[in-house]
């Protein structure tokens, strides 16, 4: 008898999941668009049935459990709460409608969350007691591991690192709030920033002919990697509020690593340089030297149903 | 037989130290002039031989351990290491020091941390699994307790939010950075705020006839209570940039509370208020109404001797 469990990564338009082995082989694989269930009671039905379908394509393989990661996800309570990107609204109890259509343990944490139990399972954090994983998309999300514990807090939404202020009446946040780290360290917070420097900058640039909607963060590094001036001086800017962030967040948990996940951190060491850079002339004294700036461990493609996976395995061991 | 452990606070200037039992009762104590010791040996004799007194001064009493709070103290390592403040330099190893006198179990950390565990063991955060102390004082220290237990980090010295840079290229601070939220939000920020005021605003003060060198937080504290234009505006200010510091902080661990102790939370409502208001209006959505900002629980008086014990009491039970 061979044993698994089922990582599930649900985003506001695809669901991506999978059957992982206890070394993080992501075995076999499945995918929903979840726009296509407006009832999340439909979705949980089709999930549990590609999941189902998956385990009879394996020979002798027992599920011992699922890890679900999702936007505005409570840990405590297995729900998704008021996810403004999802197309469930309110308050859903979704690892109990789960557990309804396959009986084994179900467990739930934000998608940023999950990403860090991946790095501490499977990837760059194992043997690590304390690091924080910071995933740098759309928006910017924080998984953060004390003591070799994921940090959920009193409410279970702890980790919400890209909602510091950084710059008091700054960017606009979807938050409803101003200058949020994730307006500035972002792959969308680098395409405002293109559009601030190409305000401010003379230079000829290949990204003046791009309309901002259509602009994503690699092209940008693409841009600055063939040095384009704007584009050198947006990721430069982005490095340096991420360094900000990150100085700022050393504070808390004196962690001996920080590792950078998601479309931003493809830029590589065009964007790690200068983190690192500002963090040797920055950081707090106590913590100088102390602190490792590390691409994640996981590969990009499948991380989300690796941590997933890794957040189960990790509650049954 | 009684069971006592003894706790002791080491400041720059002053040690205090006492036997407290299980209840948090400080049964007795004594003082040493920490200044009075060039030599961190000779300190370490005169303190033992101080708790030998006390407990020659109790009817069959048992020492079970020794807690000691002290600025830049290392709780991984036992260690005193480079405290500006202190007449030692360098990496001092008191709890071996300490050991070699008195052999009992003993452990070392710092005051603000101290702080933290006693509000655990014998405070207002009795009970509470997630919560953050800050003492106000010169400057601005940190205890941060993460389901149940102190967050030490790494390196041992996790919790430095007085270090959270809140405005860059900001107010000069003790560590060689600007901007720090200690240079703000502590008894010594009041009083340099109270400066920014005189310099701003036209009206009579009668902080205008004391000279800042001399100007206590108590004093601003009063003045503002009598409705002095100036004290007020300080006030409310300090408020604000903490209430700053904790909406920011917040987003790390997600608290149940924030303790606010020390000589600047003395001011009471004038200070508690005006905090509570800022978080009500610019806390993150996830976290609004999650958060009560209370006074500490633990006398003012005896509360450092109180946490050191309840540091090494959490430890041996």
């Amino acid at each position: 008898m061979k044993n698994v469990v089922a990582g599930v990564d649900i985003g506001g338009t695809n669901t991506v999941f999978g059957l992982v082995d206890k070394t993080g082989k992501v075995v076999s694989e499945g995918r929903l668009k979840t726009t296509d269930y407006p009832k999340v009671e439909d979705f949980v039905k089709a999930l549990a049935a590609g999941i189902n379908k998956l385990l009879a394509g394996q020979k002798d393989t027992e599920l011992l459990g699922i890890g679900l990661g999702a936007p505005d996800a409570n840990y405590h309570r297995g729900t998704i709460e008021h996810a403004p990107n999802l197309v469930w609204k309110g308050i859903i109890p979704l690892a109990d409608l789960i557990k309804k259509e396959i009986n084994v343990p179900v467990v739930l944490t934000n998608d940023a969350n999950a990403a860090a139990m991946g790095e501490m399972v499977f990837g760059g954090a194992k043997g690590m007691k304390d690091f924080v994983v910071l995933t740098l998309g759309t928006g910017l999300g924080s998984g953060i591991v004390v003591d070799g514990k994921m940090v959920y807090g009193h409410t279970g939404f702890a980790g919400e690192v890209g909602h510091m202020i950084v710059v008091p009446n700054g960017r606009e946040c979807g938050c409803g709030r101003h200058g949020c780290l994730e307006t500035y360290a972002s792959a969308t917070g680098l395409v405002k920033t293109v559009s601030l420097m190409l305000s401010e900058m003379r230079d000829e640039s290949i990204l003046r002919d791009i309309p901002p909607s259509e602009l994503t963060s690699k092209q940008v590094a693409e841009a600055a990697a063939k040095k384009d001036p704007v584009a050198v001086k947006a990721m430069e800017y982005t490095a340096e509020m991420l360094g900000f962030g990150i100085i700022n967040s050393i504070v808390f948990t004196s962690p001996e690593a920080i590792f950078l996940f998601g479309g931003l951190a493809q830029a590589g060491e065009m964007l790690f340089a200068p983190v690192r850079k500002y963090l040797e002339r920055h950081n707090y004294v106590l913590f100088k030297d102390t602190v490792k700036i590390l691409p994640s461990g996981i590969p990009e493609s499948n991380g989300a149903v690796m941590g997933a996976a890794a957040l189960i395995l990790n509650e049954i061991s």
